[in-house]
């Protein structure tokens, strides 16, 4: 028995632990959250780590089965087969994290060279006298153009209300935060100018606290967006902020003090102040985008569907009622349409798609599923209306990424295997689990092609004249009522499903590319990164591809928001993205309709001379 | 008997008069307020008015010994002696009118080629469609770039909260008024772009609504300043400022507030809407600056006295709290130091003294009075501590320009006479009385050259061991107390006027210019318009000129800040003019106390080598 030093990437948790544990054991020793339906037996694969420095013990025959020799060579492994030897460092890749731990690692580093929007210049003032009683803005201004041959002219009002008791306290010397020749802030003379990037999601905000002057994320965090008060869909919050001006100005203040407090929040994390957040990122969807400034909502919610604004935007962050540096700016990047924002235009940035020959296709699956397809220099883009339903909306038993929610499931015979959020006794199914239920449910043909559950299952029952399977009984949850999938949920995830597939294949249309073309399929956002793609596939939700085209490239749109953060050139390049993309409506694509039906069968197919044809077995 | 129709400018009022009415008579039929003390005896020479065009009666004796052949050429008459033969037109000038009528006057006109900084472009825009779902403001954008290559890159975020309902409502017409390549606001198709000029005085607001296109006055409006509830004098406002922030948020709010209502009457008064204002000037002295932007001004009270900021501003009205077109800007012209603000910038603007060889003293006459000396290209600027004597302040019977004050008195052995504003019952003296009464006093031999009260004339009385003169004697007023001038009052008035010409004296030895070569004294503001100059040249608070040398310019900042309002290239000029500027600091100016204490004698005089030498009888 040897002790171990084990460090857990990219979480960054390090600790030790004994050679007799697995990696599996030694992650929930440390705490990090590893997936694990079998619990622990080496047949539900979802605990795949990467080794990355250091000796373990040989792959088990379970490994063998799972790895490819060139996975196994690059060091894949399951946690729950694999002990150390000596000192290692192991990746967890999003994908094999339980939900809790997502957000804190998504996209943590982005390794582009900073080229930030707001620079700091130290900076020693004269001191004013009877004799010499320059102004102190006058003053600075005088003292840092000489400096640095800038031209700046003029200092943000916010920052002149503050600015003759900074310099009197830091005795005359401070950093003059300058943003394309406009002093925003002045910093203490040792700080540095922060940068705050955020994900702005329906239901969540994640937020990233950077060092402007080298780009390193300093902290990030992931809250619950308080605007679900006013409705947890977005279409709830748009007919509240279209009904009276008073709840349109509630709803962006919520936003803007759950950002706030984020950011004082990460603050606090480094021991700095939310006044050095000198500049903000903000991406979401249009909806959310709009809220978020105030803009106007009516037009956007009824057709043509037509945003106020769809370029970039730099606001001042107080006149979005965030308390940051005075003159701090919010950036926006663009958004391409009234269903697709720029949270997609952050993706597509991240994934650098945009120099990419493809054919590629880009998603971000949730209640609406942003889809792009990139081929030779172009970008069409459009908005599925894919529903709540991966998100648990709609679904009897559906709930969000909390404790107790199944997130991984496994149907063999008449056992149901499964894993919750926390280990935590089942309360509902979120939405990988929902994702997985329905292909497990395929496959172990509770459900047929149509979707229809099949009374014959052991597990299915008819209830109120509705047939619905039981995923988790009365008794295993001793007296409290059956955890249930009803037929009218899986009429809702063929709706979804169907979205998302008729989506992209109107994509392929409209460029003239087949399935068997695609080069790769980026699934972005924190239900795709989460989702087992062998699921997705299962049940013809996305084309059936060898699994090695699929990339789950994590919160692409919060790494996007870091990249903008950071660099001007990256802004100018989201410009540009967007600038390309053709948007299509999907309601007035050709034959629209059929191809919505085609995708709603559950099971693998492809499209061949317009028409479905199945596809069996595992297509990898 | 014959009817004539009068026309009186520059107030603009016109109506019918009988021939046997004096202009006197007409004017006060007509509303228009015109100063006489004597009650139209043809004494007293102030109701001086100028003859346009149009016949009158010819000059009586009275009018032969006021006025000079030139003067009687050009047309000046006195209104009580002078019948109308014909229609005519008549100017009143603003030192020959009643306190009341003065603010709505000064400066109607401004006549510089706009340049305005703000301008509006028609615009007809596409209909979005659903395979056209342009954003709204991307398409105003594009539309009005190709319009008018124009580079518009920006729409404010004010503007973006109401474009999509405003496009609509007008049915894709707009204008969009633009300033440095961004969009501020739409104005509805049939609109003009309106600006607001304000004069921000400690006492008194002055506004006035400018059409920006052609720079034409519209209406002006003068209001008493709301933040006198936190202090009368600047000094006790500052002090609630640097007492709490939130004194300092209310002083803010109470100016932003009366200058949003000022902007609502005027545009009231020609059936316009606030939100089409579209830029604001704002000047007043540098603590009335200060506080109307919340600045900090704890450092601008104590020694060395530093503005936060000297230099132009231009902040969004938003920020400081103005409710005018959304995106609308305020801009702040450069004040010169602690003391010395950009009213008197603007005042030197109006009066082209940048433009003059000089020598050129111009002054304002406050609490603060601030004077600058012109000279071969040079500007020397200082600020005299003259305090709130000239404005009724620490005056026994001092009061402010309203009904019942005496604006205007005279002298004769042991008999008063006086006029008082609305010709209501006296009940104190404002400022212009109060310098007609020094200077009486002194011709009157009432005091002495020293200014004491002289216990041998007839009207000086001695009540609780102080001296004091009686203007209104206790019977006249019914019972009420008598108005008296107390021995107090006149050294109170000896170090006001004292730090006046002490303070004129010092840029004189500091620019190496004696008294006679001055070749003209401008005297701005409220109280140095009104004023009677040869009260002022009596007491010794000007330099001893020839009448004709001096010239009382208006309300010279309001005129300055219309003038920045519809030109940048004034603007420019004002920067440019501010920095020529050269400040002393009276305290450290060599040989001040000399200076200071031979001002403070009554009587003529001038300094020659050094010594303070006597003049008698009149200079002119």
């Amino acid at each position: 028995m040897t002790a171990c030093k084990i460090d857990f990437e990219p979480v960054g948790r390090r600790g030790e632990c004994q050679s007799k544990e697995s990696l599996l054991a030694c992650a929930r020793k440390l705490g990090v959250g590893i997936s694990s339906i079998c619990g622990g037996k080496g047949t539900c694969h979802s605990c795949r780590v990467q080794i990355l420095s250091g000796s373990v013990s040989k792959p088990t025959p379970s490994e063998l089965e799972t790895f490819s020799p060139q996975e196994l060579k690059a060091g894949w492994r399951l946690a729950c087969q694999t002990y150390p030897r000596n000192n290692i460092k192991v990746n967890v890749p999003a994908e094999s994290m339980t939900t809790p731990q997502r957000l804190q690692v998504e996209g943590q580093e982005v390794t582009v060279r900073p080229q930030p929007p707001v620079k700091a210049y130290r900076l020693k003032l004269a001191v004013p006298s009877l004799e010499a009683p320059q102004a102190d803005a006058d003053n600075l201004l005088q003292k840092l153009n000489q400096k640095d041959k800038l031209n700046c002219k003029k200092v943000d009002i916010g920052a002149l209300r503050v600015i003759s008791d900074q310099l009197r306290s830091w005795k005359w010397q401070c950093q003059a935060a300058v943003r394309s020749g406009e002093v925003i802030a002045l910093l203490p003379p040792r700080s540095h100018p922060l940068g705050l990037a955020i994900d702005l999601g329906t239901t969540k905000i994640a937020g990233y606290l950077v060092n402007l002057s080298d780009g390193k994320t300093l902290a990030a965090k992931g809250v619950m967006n308080p605007q679900i008060s006013h409705g947890e869909d977005i279409i709830s919050r748009i007919n509240g902020a279209v009904h009276s001006e008073e709840e349109r100005t509630q709803i962006q203040e919520l936003a803007a003090e759950a950002i706030s407090q984020l950011g004082a929040d990460l603050c606090t994390e480094v021991s700095a102040k939310p006044e050095e957040i000198v500049e903000v990122v903000v991406v979401g969807n249009t909806a959310m985008h709009h809220l978020f400034l105030s803009l106007p909502v009516r037009q956007l919610a009824l057709a043509p569907f037509i945003p106020a604004v769809s370029r970039a935007l730099d606001i001042k962050a107080r006149n979005l009622n965030l308390n940051f540096a005075p003159g701090a700016y919010v950036h926006l990047l663009p958004n391409i349409a009234g269903f697709v924002g720029a949270d997609h235009v952050a993706m597509l940035l991240t994934t650098g798609v945009g120099q990419k020959k493809g054919p590629i296709v880009a998603l971000d699956i949730g209640t609406n599923t942003e889809v792009s397809l990139i081929h030779d220099g172009r970008i069409v883009t459009t908005s599925c209306a894919s529903g709540p339903a991966f998100e648990g909306g709609h679904i009897k038993y559906g709930m969000r990424a909390a404790n107790g929610a199944i997130e991984r499931l496994q149907i063999t015979g008449d056992k149901v295997r499964y894993q919750t959020i926390g280990e935590a006794p089942p309360v509902g199914i979120c939405g990988s689990g929902i994702l997985d239920a329905l292909a497990q449910l395929y496959l172990s043909k509770a459900v047929d092609e149509g979707g229809r559950l099949n009374a014959d299952h052991p597990r299915v029952r008819s209830f109120r004249g509705q047939r619905q399977f039981i995923l988790v009984s009365k008794e295993e949850r001793k007296g409290q009522p059956a955890i249930t999938i009803t037929q009218r949920d899986v009429r809702e995830l063929q709706l979804a499903k169907a979205a998302i597939r008729s989506g992209i294949q109107a994509l392929l249309e409209a460029s003239g590319v087949t399935e068997e073309e695609i080069k790769q399929v980026i699934i972005a956002g924190a239900f795709g990164t989460y989702i087992n793609v062998a699921s997705a596939l299962e049940i013809g939700m996305l084309p059936s591809l060898p699994l090695a085209r699929f990339l789950q490239a994590g919160n692409a749109a919060g790494m996007g928001a870091k990249l903008a953060l950071i660099s001007l050139k990256q802004r100018a390049q989201a410009q540009a993205l967007t600038s390309r993309v053709r948007y299509i409506e999907l309601a007035s694509a050709p034959q629209f309709e059929q191809t919505f039906m085609q995708a709603s069968y559950l099971g693998q197919y492809r499209i061949i001379g317009g028409r479905r044809e199945a596809i069996s077995g595992d297509p990898g």
